[in-house]
């Protein structure tokens, strides 16, 4: 049984792995060669991770299987009648059965003035070009001679106040500490401005609210203001306006506001709720035979009576349940599994240095005990011995030393050699 | 004394660092805002280092100086009269001293077609662009269908047998076994070719006849073909066409055949012998008064009889000495300082795991031996004790593990929002 599983991230990666050493042949295909720890994107955006820490390579994991290949590529359409995954390049790819779990992207709402003008935080290429943008921002503002020009240059505006722009806001005032007083003796912590702005009237909503509100105080305890109830209306390479009326002086503006789901094109009858794909109990299609959706992308319940959130949790849980029914089918087994249920394991986000909020069932954790946990855990779902001990390493440096090593501003330019 | 040094590479840091903490003050001006360790560059573009590895930030060797300052500009020209230097955007730096520091670059010997369609290997952009590139190119040879595109994707021509082009031969072929083997089961190491062309009768001409031998001996053992007396008369993206008639099908051309010095416009008297600017025997322009050359774009004897290499040792020494030379004025001392002499402590180069030649003085050292030489050397002279542990630990990992744990292909764009 041929199965075409299109998404390197946590569910495609969850869902390949358990199907590993089956008896079934599976064709991993991803756009880009890594598979992308993204809750520590944030780190590389702030010069404490380097890319390859976070990105480990696909052919790697399957170095050793017999039945999992890696397959570059661009999925642009699925052929239902011919059941052929086509590639953009024109390559063809047959399936018996096949996995979306082509994730998610940044969401502007619409606005391709926000796209344009401001920072994502989801992909690799973004959080280095946020790094670089950072730093150079640091260096421009060292040699504005007119006052309002440097205070634009040291003011940093996040939109979204869900985990990752909590965290990308902490993670940039310790940056910011670190090296505005050292590196640049030119100019002074006081001068720099960190705006975090979200739409519902408290941060990190996933959360329960007291959590909330203790991310918000220790922020600006911090030094990061914060506005809640705010949408941002506009953005240009100058300014940024909020829904309040308010107008900040600004050369960067962070996008952490949301993602939409992402899905090569499908029968009309597959359209589900919010963009994601309608699935029913047991994550299949309704409308194509033998086609499963998980992850951002799939509209599944997993038993919660809601649609799961958009995070690795439920991704991965799904992509293991996937990978059991197709070996369930490729064995001729005739009892069908049960629905997919979710479980919720718990949620945690970090604020900075020695806090983080984490929940886990009953439990609420936060401060010092939070942020042990929140350090653990991601160190342990790291994949590969290696990025662990290096991530390891860069932490112990970073919080004995108070350095990050990598603040150094490089672009790699596209390759013209390849089309 | 206002001191500006334009160049944060060996010639223009060594300079910086004599000077600091003495009663002068120093201005040194990159357009980039770190130091690059080039001799570790090719093994950023062969996936063994990060390019935070060998990038070190200006500003942080200087954090604790109250006296010399970083800034990221690029030097577009010398005003003499009014004794200031001009950047391109704009910005005037007055001096009552200057130190031209600003190296050299890829030379083309003029050929367009030449720079368009190689890789160079002398900028950190380029190492990474070359990293992504040779990893694309695995990707593309597992999906091509027409056996001849399949050996244009697997081979890889490097022009140039001085020590870079050596020491990236090397690790490539070393890199292309570790991967091909284990991460492209489609592919196999013998599908792949390296050929080094080398315009000399010789591999390594700045060493003894022997370690030249010994070089191209070692490369060929190791599956590598080399070319020389041959020159690369055209390249496109297709193929490449060497003097000796023979067209070679590839989409890789790395280009490590030489380099032309840099350096902002000057006084036509200033010009010396091949593109490297006049001094004397005390590094000064002998036409501009208070301005001193050093590096590669200097055309300094040092005492040897020739032009100095462009190598780092030379750079190096006359920083130091340079720095030592606007001490003695600064202090208002009467007695001339001696005439800079180059001291020569020799020269090294790797073929791969286990090998490398090394010639000081005297003695000779090649293969296991030579190569313990070279690593010791090139990790004692990285600078900061991070960068040394975690470029031992990556040393140690690929050498104990035959591993590579960069091999990912990333793309950081340029930034628009900073004009």
């Amino acid at each position: 049984m041929r199965v075409v599983i299109v998404g390197g991230g946590f569910g495609g990666l969850a869902c390949a792995r358990a199907l590993d050493g089956k008896p079934v042949d599976v064709r991993l295909i991803d756009q880009n060669t890594y598979h992308l720890f993204t809750p520590l994107l944030y780190q590389v955006a702030t010069a404490l991770l380097n890319p390859s820490d976070i990105a480990y390579p696909l052919r790697k994991v399957f170095r050793r299987s017999r039945n999992v290949r890696f397959l570059q590529g661009v999925v642009s359409e699925v052929d239902m009648d011919r059941r052929v995954v086509l590639l953009r390049d024109g390559m063809e790819v047959p399936f018996d059965r096949l996995v979306l779990a082509t994730g998610s992207t940044n969401d502007y709402f619409g606005n391709q003035d926000l796209a344009r003008h401001t920072i994502g935080m989801k992909r690799l290429d973004e959080a280095l070009r946020l790094r670089n943008h950072v730093l150079a921002c640091l260096e421009r503002a060292t040699q504005a001679t007119d006052p309002q020009e440097l205070q634009a240059w040291l003011t940093f505006v996040v939109v979204g106040g869900g985990p990752t722009g909590v965290e990308y806001a902490g993670a940039l005032r310790e940056l910011l500490r670190l090296v505005l007083g050292r590196d640049y003796p030119e100019l002074r912590l006081d001068q720099s401005r960190i705006v975090l702005v979200e739409g519902l009237d408290r941060l990190l909503s996933q959360f329960r609210k007291p959590l909330g509100e203790y991310a918000r105080r220790t922020l600006v305890e911090r030094g990061i203001e914060t506005r809640l109830s705010t949408l941002v209306q506009a953005a240009d390479d100058r300014a940024v306006t909020l829904s309040t009326g308010e107008s900040i002086a600004t050369r960067t503006v962070v996008w952490a506001a949301g993602v939409r789901p992402v899905h090569p094109e499908l029968d009309p009858t597959a359209a589900g709720r919010r963009g994601r794909i309608d699935v029913d109990e047991r994550l299949r299609l309704r409308s194509l035979d033998g086609v499963f959706a998980i992850g951002d992308t799939a509209a599944a319940e997993g038993g919660t009576g809601a649609d799961l959130p958009m995070l690795s949790p439920p991704a991965m849980q799904a992509g293991r349940y996937v990978a059991s029914v197709i070996l369930d089918e490729a064995r001729g087994r005739r009892r069908k599994r049960k629905p997919f249920r979710y479980l919720d394991k718990g949620t945690m986000a970090t604020i900075g240095r020695n806090s983080a909020v984490a929940q886990v069932g009953r439990l609420r954790l936060r401060g010092f005990v939070g942020w042990a946990a929140w350090l653990t855990v991601h160190l342990y779902y790291l994949i590969g011995f290696r990025n662990r001990a290096v991530v390891l390493f860069s932490w112990s440096w970073n919080y004995l030393r108070k350095d990050r090593a990598i603040r150094i501003i490089i672009r790699s330019q596209e390759d013209p050699l390849i089309e």
